[in-house]
């Protein structure tokens, strides 16, 4: 079948204005996987997701979970096309700290051609580029090219436990040639890529529990185990002065960087002083022998995201507190498995702990790291797709981040993932004044259409 | 003069119930002098505080300072007795974490002959002992046997730095032969007890900036230098695992224990595992080779109050924190300068902070540790009144906690401060459920009646 795409091209013109007006309308939900009171919200963002399939004629429906909800979406049946499922998802991170926002984070607001909302890029705006692409071609065309599977899902902030269950119990109903998610970042604004490499997970908090309450620190210091003194000496002990992580065997499984993927990322002309603007530090730090963007791609990481404990208020409060806690989350990658870390650092707190505080490890989400194969035919026109949807052939590069999801595809589906990013790095994603770049969003969309043409080129 | 004891006894126990209830009113005055909207609430205190002494008939003002007012009152002349200056303080603690108070923090609430509140000790009930005492004394003989001055600060939880300039500036006016302070606590229930010795203080906060804003730990960590990390690995620097705490010169010029001391506090017959009860732990811990007492009294200490840093709301999120910081104070003992201990830890921190981390040290405050001679006829006289007030000789104790104005006292008057202490150590002071036995109350009520006799024997 050949492409309408003057056609297409046309209508993207014509309804480019209502495609960010209605992202504004999912944006504007409240839809925080993380907090138990946005529930209601969470089911909201589920039901006008599903709107959107119905408004195409797809066959659809919301999916409850033991967590949040599904959606599920499925077009009319192209026979003799190659089925590609997209993965999205409708959830967004907390929007903490709230103070540090321009404009409030679930009031959608334009500045400077950027979109700016929790969750803008991250996912509601990049997984909507391939809701409004199929509208393109069905308004058009009156069909598509290709068979969609549509998977959305509202847990990706905190780990898709329950995603995991459902692609297990689904895989008849999933079974696809290729997996389409964009949820990840262009290389540099005009330099599109498809990123071939995630990293994993493991997120822990560590709660450490001392006196049965909060005590003077003048009348009980020194004589009773003081939670946050042992949190700060355990956590300390996760990583060297040398960058490097030390828990027991962490780095036993590590893939190392090959050294023709080295050269790759050499090649890439990263800028170091261009990044420490953009983040606005005076210094760039991580493991000792190695370039920044191998530190962020290819090698193992440890972050504290979060530290409590005692009085947080203005001024002074001599306390000795009854608790501490860190929230705290290694990046993996190829090969390491999250499971083996989740039992070594447990052993090495354990042995940390000091006597007179009791310990409570609470493991949060563990995911494997991935590597998708770069000479696949998705591949190459997943390549050709972007190249005329953002008017430049795309780099291919790794990612920091996770996306857990991709490796159970891989398992469970036995299926590749295109990571097709339309983002940028400096989105703000999980930070405040997250944005999308409208001309971004738009591109997306042209590429998205493009790329159902050029999977359709492929056999199924 | 006659102490006319069976009418003062008569009148304390006839007023008994509403010196009570005076005491809840000044109890929930919300006079938390560490944060600034409590600011008129600071006021109200003061000038009830004020309205006593004008009952009393006593010479009075309250004093504005740069900070917090000063309550300052003088009874009339008594021609050859000594002066007592009596030394209080208005202000307290904040009340977090407000959810672990059984009753709320300022609706004083009796239950087991316990006086529920924040300040019920701490030391809006202390203080107001000395107050009704001179009632009884002015409503039964008509007069107090000594003269009496009253310097009832706002300041005291955090810092008495205006207090410090007042006592500096109006040496004339607080001339006086002995001091009493009633901000500490008995040994045990049962058991009253003089405190010689108070350790010193020294509270800062470490504040950490990296990144310009929150960032996504997947995308960022591990390239950047991440400031809760480097909270952790600085602040847990300043102690070792033996509890010996590491800044360069910090134990140089600590007093040790005399042999005799150790000796003395042996005898008082402290029961660690009554404590460990007491605290819900399950072993202590503590500088290595002192018994829980030295720990407690005689040896410098260091604890974190507070840590901030991150995603602290629930479940996980995956930033990198822009910001994170600590709040921890030092005790200290006898000899050691709380400006020689900020200046070493300042430059120790200096070195310990990492490439793309910037560091802001705030000193809150810092006095030194003070002890009061045990052979003095004021310390004679104070134990004889305690014995009348609490049907108890008093033993003789040191204290963790710190009032920065006794050695502001011993170096601007030249004068001694008697250190009485109607609390008991589980009385919550600085924690949830603050609390004052009533029988204390009264029993300190007793005491300080019976001590303006005793002093009044000691010719000024």
């Amino acid at each position: 079948m050949n492409a309408p795409s003057p056609a297409i091209d046309k209508y993207l013109d014509e309804n480019g204005q209502r495609f960010e007006e209605e992202l504004c309308q999912l944006l504007r939900i409240e839809s925080v996987s993380a907090v138990a009171a946005h529930k209601a919200d969470i089911q909201r963002a589920a039901e006008w997701v599903l709107g959107q399939f119905k408004t195409l004629g797809f066959a659809c429906e919301v999916i409850a979970t033991a967590g949040h909800p599904i959606v599920f979406a499925q077009s009319p049946t192209v026979a003799g096309a190659a089925t590609v499922l997209v993965y999205g998802h409708y959830d967004v991170q907390p929007p903490d700290p709230l103070n540090e926002w321009i404009s409030p984070p679930f009031e959608p607001t334009v500045r400077d051609g950027n979109l700016y909302a929790r969750g803008s890029t991250d996912d509601k705006g990049q997984m909507f580029t391939h809701v409004k692409s199929a509208e393109a071609w069905i308004r058009t065309a009156g069909r598509l090219p290709v068979n969609l599977k549509y998977l959305i899902e509202g847990e990706e902030e905190v780990g898709s436990a329950n995603l995991e269950k459902f692609v297990d119990k689904n895989r008849q109903r999933l079974a696809c040639d290729i997996i389409v998610i964009s949820d990840t970042s262009q290389f540099a604004p005009g330099q599109p890529a498809i990123t071939y490499g995630l990293k994993g997970i493991a997120y822990f908090e560590l709660r450490l529990a001392g006196p049965s309450q909060d005590l003077h620190s003048g009348v009980f210091g020194g004589a009773v185990a003081n939670p946050a003194n042992a949190l700060v000496r355990m956590i300390a002990a996760l990583i060297n002065e040398r960058g490097q992580i030390q828990v027991p065997g962490f780095y036993d499984d590590v893939a190392p960087v090959a050294q023709a993927e080295r050269e790759q990322m050499r090649k890439l002309g990263f800028d170091d002083a261009d990044f420490m603007r953009q983040l606005g530090v005076e210094a760039l730090a991580g493991e000792e022998g190695f370039t920044t963007l191998e530190r962020r791609w290819a090698r193992p990481t440890c972050d504290i995201n979060g530290l409590t404990s005692g009085y947080q208020g203005e001024g002074s409060k001599t306390v000795l507190p009854a608790r501490a806690s860190a929230k705290f989350s290694f990046r993996l990658v190829p090969n390491q498995d999250p499971a083996k870390i989740e039992a070594s650092l447990r052993g090495m707190l354990a042995k940390l702990c000091p006597p007179g505080i009791k310990m409570d490890l609470v493991a949060y989400h563990g995911t494997p790291a991935v590597v998708v194969p770069l000479d696949s035919p998705y591949m190459a026109a997943a390549s050709r797709a972007i190249e005329k949807g953002f008017g430049k052939k795309p780099v291919f590069i790794r990612e920091g981040g996770s996306i857990p999801v991709v490796s159970t595809f891989h398992e469970k589906l036995g299926v590749d993932t295109l990571l097709l990013g339309w983002g940028q790095n400096d989105d703000n994603t999980h930070s405040p004044n997250e944005k999308f770049c409208l001309a971004d969003f738009h591109r997306g969309i042209k590429a998205s259409a493009h790329l159902w043409e050029e999977l359709s080129a492929i056999r199924a």
